[in-house]
């Protein structure tokens, strides 16, 4: 039986979303358990009428919920009550609960995180590892993508082996190919970070390391794992959902712009919906948090239920791999190195 | 007459697109007078059979070429017979000379603009201002992208008010609204250097300020401009760059998997044509590097005579509106600012 606790709150299509998410990995999942924090009778009417397994459900109550907008470290000091903090409480003081799965606030559940949640040992920072589509079908991991803005070149190389680590355990990628993102390819490109980043991961056996990126190569297919500073990997992630969501939408106003047009998209129509699919993060899950001792997954705050089932299932597998036992031994190796 | 210096070689179609280019602007502008360097010879048999008013144009041979592989500064130190660094020391050492442009190596052109060329009166960093087209038809210029991969908060401060002028002087965009790049929209979002350059940046009354920026954001037509540092900036523009390009060859590839998609797409043609020249950076000119006491203008290495045609005509505009001389009275204004 593996215990996941998934927030119910915090997100746009809050809680039936993630109520209709968590009951479609209950499905999937015959040894998951859920643990469900919100507003209890709100919750039970989620459920009402649907078809699950009751033994495998709990709910516990929480009747206050984190906005966006909220200064993190006051939500996650005052908010005691709220569905998030409760999750991540429970997280934290239970052997049971193996992991924990949340749509809201960012900002609350990382600092949260950091806070509440220990790290695996030797690592010293934790960090978001979200997955993007290439366009060879594959895909890519970006880590850090926001809970370290600044950081050193150990730093970095552990971003990279703990992205390896998930790649390969979770992904099944073989030997994942690690890039440093970087503003040219050459060795000595980029500030003194950079540099001295590129020196440790040449030297670090455990990662295929394959050298700098530019950003333009990102959803190539040619990189598994890009390494980054948490504000440049933030930038290279949203710039990217950016622009491809930006792209979509003006295709479609110029279709709209003449009757020929219509015509012609309607011929592709499939092929668009394909493309918007392909495009449609939701089916690639959250953001993983990789380094704390207890795995936790963030989803976008615009995750539907399938968006919040692959987050589940993501937290399940991660579980299933002992992936933060394989993050330790590996790190460990190297804990004898200055920080 | 405005003399401009155009280095002919560095770029994936030099120097055929560079010499092109030039005549192109030759023509659009009656009072230019353009310089060109690279190997005589050649540059000789490009201009054969073609039309120009030779009055107005001047070759000076220089049989070196800097290669994107070299290291910036030995080729600047080294190649001092190259088409790039006799531009450089043409526009340094003659009073006629107003600008130069180049589809160079940009760590060889930044390099040599920086050591050879001087600043303008309290400018403490020059900085590179690409433009992209935004959704709704407008341009954003994205100011540090790559000269400066560390900076202060008093360095994005005068990014802002240098891109300010430039959009306003060169493109006539009246109070330019302008955003600092930030992995979140609060104040307090991101390091110190993001939270100070924040404050700096709403007491500057000069420029028209609206706040941080998510990245995920620059194409939406909200912003004209936005301030980064160099790296950031640069995963920026060149991750837009290399999204678009993505998707649009993924499109071109699942059309032709179906002969139903090519049939559609036969009758949308126009359509996806226009969409490709509005993603086409050739159409929006270079990066122009803003700071220097000369008009730099960098292309990217891959353009074409349209594009070397847009960059001449960037430089121009950039001399007509006397722009080095606004953005010193601006910049002299917080002079007393320590840095």
């Amino acid at each position: 039986m593996m215990k996941i606790v998934l927030d119910c709150y915090g997100g746009d299509h809050s809680p039936e979303a993630n109520v209709d998410g968590g009951l479609k990995a209950l499905e999937a999942f015959p040894d998951l358990h859920l643990i469900l924090t919100g507003d209890e009778a709100s919750l039970r009417a989620c459920l009402e009428g649907k078809k699950y397994d009751a033994a495998r459900l709990e709910i516990v109550h929480a009747p206050e919920v984190i906005g966006c907008d909220e200064r993190p470290i006051d939500a996650v000091r005052l908010k005691k009550e709220s569905s998030m903090i409760k999750a991540v409480r429970m997280l934290r003081d239970s052997d049971e609960v193996a992991a924990m799965v949340s749509i809201g606030s960012t900002g609350a559940l990382v600092t949260a995180a950091l806070t509440r949640i220990g790290r695996i040992k030797g690592v010293i920072r934790p960090a978001f590892c979200p997955i993007l589509p290439t366009m060879n079908g594959g895909l890519v991991g970006i880590c850090d993508s926001g809970a370290n803005v600044e950081v050193t070149p150990e730093h970095l190389r552990q971003f990279a082996i703990m992205a390896s680590l998930y790649m390969e355990n979770v992904y099944g990628v073989e030997k994942p190919r690690v890039a440093l993102l970087n503003v040219g390819k050459e060795a000595e490109k980029g500030d003194e970070i950079r540099q001295k980043a590129y020196g440790l991961l040449s030297e670090t056996s455990e990662i295929n390391f394959v050298g700098n990126m530019e950003s333009r190569d990102l959803l190539s297919g040619s990189y598994d794992i890009v390494v980054a500073d948490g504000f440049s990997g933030n930038v290279l992630v949203k710039t990217t959902e950016g622009t491809a969501l930006e792209l979509l939408k003006k295709l479609k106003k110029d279709i709209y712009s003449r009757t020929i047009y219509k015509i012609g998209a309607l011929l592709m129509k499939r092929m668009f919906m394909e493309e918007k699919e392909f495009m449609n993060y939701q089916n690639y899950g959250g953001s993983v948090l990789l380094g704390t001792e207890k795995t936790v997954v963030k989803g976008h705050g615009s995750s539907k239920a399938t968006a919040v089932f692959h987050c589940i299932e993501q937290a399940y597998r991660m579980e299933l791999s002992k992936l933060s036992s394989k993050i330790e031994d590996v790190i460990m190796k190297y804990e004898h190195y200055e920080y």
